[in-house]
């Protein structure tokens, strides 16, 4: 694997498609090769998978089938469109990753954690995201952002403890992981929170092309 | 759970089908009250992934994706099928499950056999067959039987090793736990092979009664 592959995580509200385009659109810039991408990802399996949890005949799925049709998604999109990409030596932006289905039905359904990761794990196929930023934000002001913009989706109208223990197991996750994560304070002004975003994003591809490049004497 | 759940499992060409039916006349002669099903088992969700699995257009699944939908299904079929129907007291003849996944994925196809075991344990959130007859059958005696019925499909037609070593992955199954399985060589003409697993499934229920049961002084 010759690319590099960025998830953006964090509660609902913190601005990760904004930040992902600014910073595909300043990587391009610099001539490099980008693929953004969000799961269902445009896999024929992921948009049928996504008819079946959006169907309203579907209303009775149990929590099981429900975390496992997700990760059968996941697979997919691994699969067909992360895994290429970075073959094709591209920078892979991703909008929600593994740890997303984690911090949702693990932290925030209380779902069982363990088997969660295990499944999801399963799923992923040995890929793992070389940086995780992740958008910390606190709740309210994460859903007031969307209420603002118009209307809360079924999970985003959870309540609130819920969001609370998502925001939680993302925070969790960071602290297990901190060489893969980086957690951004999201609440401030979108062109501070991109700065810093960026700052981590060219620190990681710095690191990245120095190891590539080790016999420039750089770094 | 005042119901009892067996499931029949064995290579394809084994006679399963049969054997179910006449089971299920007999203990309906009893009085018994019976379920039979096999999956989708009619859930809308079975029937929805059995079309992504059928679809011409998914024909690049990774097999992780693959394995994650048939254990969606099967989660399903659990909660809304053989979970009531057990709960309602009745016996419930299941044609293939968890096993069938092991040996075909696990053993046949030699997929991550932890991995498969651990999705699948999952998906039937604790259920547990309290009988399971494996009809055994020599994998040519079987394939014979299917391609005089007219046609092969897409399993059935794998190679010849492969159906070996599922029939080799359902036995190991049956040895791993004896008390559950009842082995039946399934070669033999019908009417010997189902006078045997009358005979397995009566000792089993008259078991069960007898424990229902026990101020009777019998057994």
């Amino acid at each position: 694997m010759s690319g590099f592959f960025i998830t953006f995580e964090g509660p609902d509200g913190a601005g990760k498609t904004t930040q992902i385009n600014k910073v595909a659109g300043k990587l391009r810039q610099l001539g490099k090769k980008v693929a953004v991408t969000r799961e269902p990802g445009g896999t024929k399996l992921g948009e049928a998978i996504r008819n079946i949890l959006l169907d309203p005949q579907q209303n009775n799925l149990c929590s099981e089938a429900e975390v496992l049709l997700y990760a059968a998604a996941r697979a997919q999109h691994v699969v067909e469109v992360i895994k290429p990409a970075l073959a094709e030596g591209k920078i892979v932006l991703c909008d929600r990753f593994l740890d997303s289905s984690i911090a949702y039905q693990g932290f925030g359904r209380k779902l069982n954690l363990d088997i969660i990761q295990t499944v999801n794990r399963y799923a992923v196929a040995g890929i793992k995201p070389d940086l995780t930023v992740l958008l910390d934000v606190p709740v309210t002001v994460g859903l007031q952002r969307i209420k603002s913009k118009g209307g809360l989706d079924r999970i985003e109208s959870e309540k609130l403890v819920f969001h609370e223990q998502v925001r939680q197991g993302f925070y969790q996750l960071s602290r297990q992981e901190p060489d893969r994560f980086r957690v951004i304070d999201a609440s401030r002004p979108v062109d501070v929170v991109s700065r810093q975003v960026w700052q981590v994003v060219a620190e990681r591809l710095g690191d990245l092309q120095y190891e590539d490049d080790n016999h420039g004497g750089t770094g």
